[in-house]
C-alpha cells in the first residue's frame, strides 16, 4: 500500500527523554513531520545547557513529559523542503532556542523573533501542529528555515554548538546595548558556559574585560586561558572598590539572589548592566544606584535569527568557540550529576553523531 | 580708600534662606563672588522644585544652613567675566541645577556634566572657592557661562524656569534612551511637575502619550488641558491589563515605592523605563520581568547642559512650557506648606523680580 500524505511528512528519529522529575534520560522513538518551508537535519552534536537540568527536573513545573531536551544543535542538512531556499542537503547547520514564532508581529519583523509572544521554543512546547517540540538530544529535528542558521566552515561543529544558546545570549545585549567598541571596559558577572563565551566575545570585540567571580581558582584560567585582563573576586571589598565607576558595562550570568548595589557601583556613569541569568527572587535594587549616575539594568533573552546568524560569523572571524568536553549518549545522566554539581569547564556536548544509535540500541527501556 | 580686588569681585545679594530644619525662609544678606569666565545674573523668576522641600527640611541628612534654596532660575545678564563669550549685559538667561563641575572628566567631555563626580550643584554645596552655593531665591547668582542657558525669546521667564530642572530631567532621558520618536507610544507615571512636562515633551516629539495615575480626578485635565492621549488609574486592574505590553517607555516620575511588576508589565517587548524620582526603599524587581522581553531599567539625573539648551530651543519651537502659579517672595513658606500636600498645578514660581526686594524690605528679621 502507498504511504498516505501524513506518512510522506513524517521521519522516525530517537531521542534521549526524560519520562518524569527524576530527570534521568533513556532513549524513545520519536516522529518528527516536514513540511514545505522545512529543513530535516542530522543531529551530530548537541550542547548541554543549565536550563535543560532545569526543565528535565521540572523546577519550573512547567514539565510536559516525555520531554527530549536539548537546545544546543549543530549537524548537516538531510533533506528540504520544496520552499527552502537558504539551505541544501549536505550544508553544515545549526539550531537554537527556538524553531518557530509568528513571523508577523512587531518583534519578528524586527528580527527579535526571541521576544515574539508566539514563540516556539526548540523543546517542551506544543508546536503549532500540535505535538509537543523535541529538543537536540536527537538523531534528526526538523525546522522551519528561518531559524536555522548556517554554520561557518571554520568553526568546528562541536566546539561551536554551544555559542547556538551561551554565545547568541551574551552577544545578543552586547551588539544591542552597544557594549562591543573597542576599548570599552567590559565586566562579566559569572564565569561559568555563558560568562566564559561572553570574556571571549569581549576580546573579539577589543574591549579590556574583567571577570567578576566567586572562585578566586578560576582566576589564572579565566586570565591566561580565555584572555580575560582582570579578575576580581566579588566578595573581596578591596578589589571591588578599586574597580568602582570604571566598567562601561557588565554582563550578569549569575542566576542566584547577590547583593546588586556593589556591583552596579562597579559601572561608570551611563554604564550598563544587562542581566541574563534569571534568579529566583525579586532583585532589591536602591532607587539611588541607578538614578544617581544615570545607570541601566536590564534584561535579555537569548537573540534574534538575524543576530545569531551574525554572531556566528563574528565567531568565525575571531574564532571564538566554547570551552567543552565531548561526551557520549551514555553518559548524560552522569553528565547531568555533574552539572548539577558546576562540575565542568565550560559545557558538556554531546557526540549525537557517533553515539545516540548505539546507546539506543544497547538500552533495554 | 580704594576697594581691595576681593571687594571688586564681590557682589551684594538678598536672598531667602532657611535657617534650620524647619524649613521656614527668611530673608538673608548675601555675596557673591565674580571672576572672568562668570556670568552675573539678576533673577527675575525661580521656580520651586520638591527636591528644594526636601533640602531645606533636611530630609537628606546633608543640609548646610544658612540655606538659599532654587535651581529654576530665569533672569536678565547684569555683567559678564573677560573671559565670557557666549553671553551679554541683557540677555534672556537661564541656570538650572548645576553650577560647576570638573569641565574635564569623561562625563563632562562627553556633554554629561551631570554625570562629574565634581558636580556642583546650584545650592547646599561647598564650591570650588570654599562658600556654599546659594540658589535662586535670591536676587542675583554668579555662574560659570558654561552651566548658563540662553533663553528662547518666545519662552516667558516664569513659564519656562521649570524647566530647568523639571524640563530637562524628562527630556534628556527621552532623547538618550530613544524614546523621542513620532509614533511611539510613551506612559507618563504619575502626573505632577515633572509628568506634566514629560507629557508635553512627549506630544512634542509626536507620540502617543497615555498618564498613569493614582489620581483620577487628574484624568479630564491630563487629556483636555495637557494634550495625552489615554489616562490609566494604577489601582485600575481591567486598565491596566489592557494597556499590557503596548508601551515603548514609561517615564517613572513616582518617588514612593509601589510595586513594579505590573507596571513593567506595560512595556512592550524591548522597553524601557526610567526612573527620574527616587523612591527611599528598594524597589523589587522580579528578574523575569526584566529578562523575559528585553526589557530595561534605567535611572536619569537631570541632564547637560548641551542637551539643556537644546531642550529650551525645542520647547520654545513647540511651545512648550510649565503650568504653573506665580507667587510673591513673601508667599513662599505658605507655598511649601501646599507643595507637601501636593496641593499645586504643577509648578510655583516665585516673581522674585518684582517681589523679593519689598519682602527683603518688610521682614524684621
Amino acid at each position: 500500500m502507498a504511504p498516505t500524505a501524513a506518512e510522506q511528512h513524517t521521519r522516525k528519529a530517537v531521542g534521549l527523554a526524560a519520562r518524569d522529575a527524576s530527570g534521568h534520560l533513556s532513549p524513545l522513538a520519536i516522529t518528527r513531520s516536514t513540511g514545505d518551508d522545512d529543513v530535516v537535519i542530522k543531529i551530530l552534536y548537541c550542547g548541554i545547557c543549565h536550563s535543560d537540568l532545569h526543565s528535565i527536573k521540572n523546577d519550573w513545573k512547567n514539565a510536559k513529559y516525555p520531554m527530549v531536551p536539548g537546545h544546543e544543535i549543530t549537524g548537516e542538512v538531510n533533506e528540504v523542503g520544496k520552499n527552502v531556499t537558504k539551505f541544501k542537503t549536505g550544508d553544515r547547520v545549526g539550531v537554537g532556542c527556538m524553531v518557530n514564532s509568528c513571523q508577523s508581529c512587531e518583534s519578528c519583523n524586527k528580527g527579535f523573533e526571541n521576544l515574539c509572544l508566539g514563540i516556539i521554543p526548540t523543546y517542551n512546547l506544543v508546536d503549532l501542529d500540535g505535538t509537543i517540540t523535541y529538543g537536540g538530544y536527537s538523531s534528526m529535528v526538523v525546522v522551519h528555515e528561518r531559524f536555522v542558521v548556517r554554520f561557518p566552515d571554520t568553526i568546528p561543529l562541536e566546539k561551536g554548538a554551544p555559542l547556538l544558546c551561551a554565545g547568541i545570549t551574551v552577544y545578543s545585549p552586547m551588539k544591542y546595548h552597544g557594549l562591543n567598541i573597542p576599548g570599552m571596559h567590559l565586566g562579566v558577572l559569572g564565569l561559568g558556559g555563558l560568562g566564559h563565551v561572553a570574556v571571549k566575545f569581549g576580546k573579539a570585540f577589543g574591549m579590556k574585560v574583567t571577570v567578576i567571580s566567586s572562585s578566586p581558582g578560576k582566576k589564572q584560567e579565566a586570565l591566561e586561558r580565555l584572555g580575560a585582563d582582570a579578575f576580581i573576586v566579588g566578595k573581596n571589598d578591596e578589589e571591588m572598590k578599586a574597580a568602582m565607576s570604571t566598567m562601561d558595562g557588565i554582563i550578569n550570568t549569575v542566576s542566584a539572589n547577590i547583593p546588586m548595589a556593589p556591583l552596579l557601583g562597579l559601572l561608570k556613569p551611563n554604564g550598563k548592566m544587562i542581566m541574563v541569568g534569571l534568579p529566583e527572587k525579586p532583585m532589591e535594587i536602591p532607587p539611588f544606584a541607578l538614578v544617581a549616575t544615570n545607570k541601566t539594568l536590564a534584561g535579555s533573552l537569548i537573540g534574534g535569527m538575524r543576530d545569531t546568524q551574525e554572531m556566528l560569523d563574528l565567531a568565525a572571524k575571531h574564532n571564538v568557540t566554547a570551552d567543552i568536553e565531548v561526551i557520549g549518549a551514555e553518559y548524560v545522566n552522569t553528565a547531568m550529576e555533574r552539572l548539577a554539581k558546576a562540575d565542568v569547564r565550560y559545557r558538556f556536548v554531546i557526540d549525537i553523531g557517533n553515539t545516540l544509535d548505539k546507546a539506543a540500541a544497547t538500552t533495554t527501556e
